[in-house]
């Protein structure tokens, strides 16, 4: 009998099972659903997650899990699954089970709300809901226990080790240097991007978006792509990997630089392990979420990695301009290479944070963050919450939402339930800098690679190193590994300043 | 405290959840699931069909429903529900459970077989897996129990109280009559149908099509057309009810009367009362299916209705036929509307059962019915069954398939482990023509009001003696009270003789 045919592994399975259908409602929810099915779409999702939650934490499996462990090698995979499955059972069994099923239907309600609230730009409408979910957190944190910070027992979960002064402390290196380098910028002429604005078809946009995610590494075999509000990858294993976006016909970047963001999500999902299909190493099993990533940070950097250092770099426009010229013959003819590379690398500070550019991203994440670490500490009521966004933003960006729609409304993060997973989109722009780094110094052709096309070098090197151990190792485990350092912002720091001195022309 | 917050509702409630989930897994491997998809499906489809089946076979719920029984009047809803829970409960515990786990993972690799067995007209790769089915349908029919045919013990969980012996009474009316008037037909010269053949593009089509299914009732804000290889009609709950087509360029009908079809099943769904939702008037719980109608008859009942006593009526077509023509108003340029009621209602032995008209469609049905009985009672091997379906067929309608892709794999039903169903559809024939007999009498100025498009009426009278109940009737006991007679296939013929004696232009 194989060790996997252990009780125990059956359980994992069996849970695997239950987040990836849990996903699977979650994206007909937010792609295909008929408005009619918000009415009963919660009470689906509560279901699963109540039969998931009971499961996971019978007392019976924690017994199992230590039965089935005895005489494993401490450092292989099946016993490492085990751990991590029993330590998900441990910590999620911290929270009563009440607690739980109220944040699943919570969650579930005020998704569905949100849908209706953003367009409407009616935070009114939403907030009772945000209240109730604040409130169900501030619970968490302190069922689940920390240090410091509320906000660190929630951050654990997704980020295991970091905590909010670690994250201060990069926000206080990098906000401060990237808005002295927008200040350079500022004085600088900026390059043209009126083609940017013409008129690009959503469906032409569809089939090009497509035709350079698959360049990338993007398999549509196991995978599709859809429409949402909100952009986003979601996996039930690594055979059936979507992601989705949304077209803005008369801006370009929206949806192609979206795609290319989601395939980079994607494509570290369609590389983990197939050896790990079904396991503790692609179940996120304490968050409720199938996915195979090692933590949403890193997840993060490997969309950040492809679409800011592989597609809005140099290198890969200088040889795969004229393809694209060819899904836009009309819209890029009078267009060169450069004034392409350096209109797609504009800075200019927006509302939105997923139409920022890499200069100004952080900003709106940092004041996320802080905003999060208030609401949770109890320092800021959701009813102050548009007021604080708005102050926020003037103080980050020197710019301010006129409605709430392009303001604190425009994440679906909060409504989900997600607190504490903002800091992850910086993190993973910090880490995707070091990986970068790293396989450029592995691979030193990869510039020329990138002109050709030819994306599988670098997939294959972050595959080794990355991709296939899928959440095998803690970030911190892994970026060793993968890099030799632990998180460090100066790399990125460093390939901001190269980008833009390059895209605004600075002297030196 | 009320009645429905007694722990054996809300385990009620969760079950039907249970069941919704799985039909929205099922709904997306045949509508949206990229082909990767297939390798992990089945195994989602398992774990949840497990938990569901543990928990409804579990002793506790029994035990628990008794106990939630008491003080209850036996003719209220709340009692009913439970008994209907408690029976589903019974019977399935009568089958061992590592045969369900079986039946279900063996139905779900099967359908996905299929979907590829048929496009390349392999019977043989579907085989061994049909094998597996018909061999776990015949240890559940003897589990399960019954007095004359193993055959009777599947049908009772469609058809609750129809046996295999009455079927044949009624085919032994019906297909000698069909084929009497066939012959009488086929000396009369056939309509012009050319003009069905024109080119029709797809999406015109889709409009066409969802615009009349609108005119019949199906509710887009609670509902949506989908594309898939078998069309089918599902649903998660009133508030979310799917139907899908397949489009053929080439000859109208095909998706138009597809869709009137589904249409008819989704409309008897979306008027179940809202009392019902998530309960046992709303869930097979037996064959763990999320459905509204009363049996898979009486289902069919209101497909065929919607589909052939209205939407192929002369009345209809005499007030809409402008309407469809402004669609497509090329290709129906030189149709009159006499032209096309006698088009579209054509007889002319096929292949295909999903296109047959009224007066071969139970052929087709007969032939499966006996097949079936066969294969159950174990004197038709499956190895013979593309065999026995060529030579039934010739026998039935003097036709034979030159391949199996459009024989013996045509259907989806064996597949996905569903033996015993076809006969509904013949049933559904038989009811339909009852139904409307019944409601003709209740609204004498129903041609009118068709002819107008005003189909409300109809509806208000269907909801009303018919979809409110959702469940809560065998289908004999719906029947008589609707129409005051027991099922009897006289009506049927009745307006079958009547129907094609204008068509064909017959001497009474």
């Amino acid at each position: 009998m194989s060790v996997f045919d252990r009780p125990s592994f059956q359980t994992m399975r069996e849970l695997a099972d239950l987040l990836s259908v849990l996903n699977v409602l979650s994206w007909d929810a937010r792609t295909q659903m008929p408005s009619g099915g918000n009415a009963v779409r919660p009470h689906h999702l509560a279901t699963v997650n109540a039969v998931y939650t009971q499961r996971l934490t019978d007392p019976a499996l924690r017994r199992q899990i230590a039965i089935d462990q005895k005489g494993l090698d401490p450092s292989s995979d099946a016993f490492l699954m085990l751990s991590q499955l029993d330590d998900a059972a441990e910590r999620l069994a911290r929270i009563p089970l009440p607690l739980h099923h109220e944040f699943a239907q919570t969650k579930a309600v005020a998704t569905a709300v949100w849908q209706e609230a953003r367009p409407a730009s009616d935070f009114a409408l939403l907030r009772p809901h945000l209240e109730r979910l604040v409130s169900i957190k501030r619970e968490m944190a302190q069922a689940l226990g920390f240090e410091d910070h509320p906000y660190d027992a929630l951050l654990h979960q997704y980020e295991p080790g970091v905590t909010l002064a670690q994250l201060r402390a990069i926000f206080g290196v990098l906000l401060p240097a990237q808005a002295a380098l927008r200040e350079r910028i500022e004085r600088c002429q900026a390059p043209r991007d009126d083609f940017l604005h013409r008129h690009y078809p959503a469906e032409r946009q569809r089939q090009a978006a497509l035709s350079f995610a698959q360049m990338l590494g993007y398999d549509l075999n196991r995978g599709r792509l859809d429409i949402s509000m909100h952009p986003f990858e979601i996996s039930f294993t690594r055979h059936d990997v979507r992601i989705t976006t949304r077209y803005a016909e008369d801006f370009l970047p929206t949806a192609f630089f979206g795609v290319m963001h989601e395939a980079g999500h994607a494509i570290y999902e369609q590389g983990v392990s197939e050896d790990y299909t079904r396991s503790a190493f692609t179940s996120d099993y304490l968050n409720a979420y199938a996915v195979g990533g090692a933590s949403f940070g890193v997840h993060e950097s490997q969309s950040r990695l492809w679409e800011n250092r592989v597609a809005r770099g140099r290198p890969f426009w200088e040889g795969q301009f004229e393809r694209l010229q060819a899904f836009f013959p009309l819209q890029l003819r009078d267009v060169d290479v450069d004034e392409f590379y350096r209109a797609v690398n504009l800075v200019r500070p927006g509302l939105i944070r997923v139409e920022a550019d890499e200069l100004t991203y952080d900003a709106h994440v940092g004041l996320r963050v802080e905003l999060e670490a208030e609401l949770l500490a109890g320092t800021l009521e959701v009813r102050d919450l548009p007021e604080a966004w708005n102050s926020g933003m003037q103080a980050a960006l020197g710019i301010c939402s006129p409605d709430d729609r392009d303001g604190v409304l425009q994440d679906i993060h909060w409504a989900s339930g997600q607190f504490g997973t903002f800091a992850n989109y910086t993190l993973g722009n910090v880490m995707a800098a070091q990986l970068y780094d790293a396989a450029q110094m592995a691979l030193p052709e990869l510039s020329t690679q990138l002109r050709a096309g030819e994306c599988a070098p670098l997939r294959a090197w972050l595959t080794e190193h990355v991709y296939q151990y899928g959440r095998k190792f803690t970030p911190n485990a892994l970026m060793l590994q993968a890099t030799g350092q632990p998180i460090d912002p100066a790399p990125y720091l460093r390939q901001l300043n190269e980008k833009f001195t390059d895209v605004y022309r600075l002297e030196a």
